[in-house]
């Protein structure tokens, strides 16, 4: 039998008595927590998943997420009032004195409580355990085929939606309305819709800009499909654009190739982004390449492993990442092309599909 | 002049160097950085606002949120890679040997990173924080004001979307569409929507359940608008139910008007939770009411004040709160009746509103 989620990490944090998954308060929430449960509902704050050394898990949760906790993997513990939790908690990590915790998805608050009720010293395994969760098993990877499914539809469609005078904000409203009507959970994050110079600013929040003749028109998006997320990027021009957006739309597509001839398991993941890199640096548009090349993708929309220049992680097979160069001009517009992609032992397999070819509506 | 929000964190904080409010890897972002910068925009992952003892801000951010950052306030630090960051943010943090951090809201990893670079103690003053966020100002009420009436309008349409076969994921999307539709900004939560059985779990996940009739209908939601939540449920019946919900119903309605008379200026928060508890466990509904009355509603769907029998909050006028009792039988269904309410000088203003009697559709 394949060992448990639950067994591979605590495999992988070898030193280590259990590892305490926690959840705050809404939006502190560790997909880590439904990864090891392999629940997919329930909202879990203030609950507790420990690991045992022996990959054995327990579940501690209040009343309110007694019946969805059932429908999960654990031993589940069910406290009434914090004192029941708080001797549940001490009871199950009883003899640790070194507890794993997952530092990058864990508040402080909450860490000064464990160390409070066990008096054991809380050791960050974050890094040990995304060695584990970078590499998606077959189950998530269907999900997130199905999410990228349902976010390509879309972009497929974007030129369809289209049309003079259409803000930003409707056009991210059809966007997401779309992708729920085709099936998806909910939006793996914020859309961005960003209209003519808006596009130059990577993280743009859609407003009330219309939508003009001559208009870049990018449109960063993704659709959940049940716990997991999807990430794309499509770029069009409502118009023929400014030839220097031309050029860049150019330099970012051979760009993203270059990028993706280095995406394979085993490759290093900072050669993707310096191969990318370099077609940008070495055009016009010196500089203009202001973030990172690409990131992990799955039930959280950033994640393991990161791909930028000075990145230590390695591409595997089973990692599922984003590819995504672009080229920001401010006052003038930005370009971008994203992809969702699945890391195979030779290659990249991109999961997202549109036309990716200089688009003029 | 007022004292900026910056200001008045710093006074409430006193005995600590410098408040330091950071952002992780979304979604663990902390909306205190956008309540002291005032912005209404960007992510800002990898961010740090520092108040200085004397109420002066400054904002550390990366090059992707630059033309955003500027549209806030404080002083902007740009960094190009991460040990400029290290040293901008130590400079600003020269000879603080105590920073305050909000707890809740900032990461394990983050901390332990202030620690690093900065050699101080840390101190957890989310709670002294929250003495100041918990009072909205008038900018603030105002922007609730306008997502409860969102929320509201769903909530009166609600009879007019059932129909015989309807799925809760339908209903749940049907609200969600409306409430954008409506100029809402956002979902400032995961939808439940709920039907028979299902809705005895509070936080219950919508999924493929079709209506029939005798069922509790059961629709837990609220839009955001610009930056802020808001917060209802509505039940309502499809068709003459079971005796027992309509006699639950009552309790329920009884409940939340005897805890809103406990909700004045001055006020114990536990004292609302014991007055609805009160009602219920003096009804054949003992032990039914299986969580808090209520809890703070801002920038957070879930904020300060707590309303629940063991809270030392008390209730001060421009409080934003949510009264939500509930009467939860397994296997039969579950009533809730919620409103956001703003905390006056006398007593408590509903900002949503519907008809709160019962409805048989």
């Amino acid at each position: 039998m394949q060992p448990s989620r639950a067994q591979r990490i605590s495999a992988a944090c070898g030193d280590v008595d259990a590892v305490v998954i926690s959840n705050g308060t809404s939006p502190f929430l560790d997909m880590m927590f439904w990864y090891v449960t392999e629940q997919t509902s329930g909202t879990f704050e203030g609950s507790f998943a420990i690991i045992s050394k022996d990959g054995s898990l327990d579940v501690v949760t209040g009343p309110l997420e007694e019946t969805t906790a059932r429908t999960g993997l654990g031993n589940i513990h069910i406290y009434e009032k914090r004192d029941d939790r708080d001797r549940t908690f001490s009871d199950i990590l009883n003899g640790c004195g070194r507890i794993g915790i997952c530092g990058r998805s864990t508040t402080y608050s909450v860490s000064e409580y464990i160390k409070k009720i066990t008096n054991a010293d809380l050791v960050d395994v974050s890094a040990k355990i995304a060695e584990v969760t970078m590499i998606k098993d077959d189950k998530e990877v269907a999900e997130i085929r199905e999410a990228c499914a349902v976010s390509s539809k879309i972009a497929t469609d974007i030129p369809n939606m289209l049309r003079i005078g259409i803000t930003e904000k409707e056009m991210a409203w059809l966007i997401e309305s779309g992708m729920r009507e085709n099936g998806g959970s909910g939006n793996a994050f914020d859309t961005i819709s960003a209209f003519g110079e808006n596009s130059a600013e990577p993280h743009y929040r859609p407003a009330d800009r219309k939508l003009r003749k001559g208009d870049t028109a990018l449109f960063d998006f993704g659709s959940k499909y049940g716990m997991y997320c999807s990430d794309l990027t499509r770029t069009v021009f409502f118009g023929e654009p400014d030839g220097i957006l031309r050029r860049a739309y150019d330099v970012v597509l051979r760009a993203k190739n270059a990028g993706m001839e280095k995406m394979f398991g085993g490759s290093p993941a900072k050669d993707a982004d310096l191969a990318a890199r370099a077609v940008i640096d070495g055009s016009e548009f010196k500089g203009r390449f202001i973030h990172s090349f690409g990131h992990g993708v799955g039930m959280n929309i950033h994640e393991s492993p990161s791909i930028f220049p000075g990145s230590e992680d390695t591409l595997k097979e089973g990692m599922v990442v984003t590819a995504e160069p672009g080229i920001y001009l401010p006052g003038i517009g930005g370009i971008r092309i994203e992809d969702t992609i699945l890391i195979k032992k030779n290659g990249a397999e991109p999961l997202t599909e549109f036309d990716e070819g200089f688009t003029v509506i």
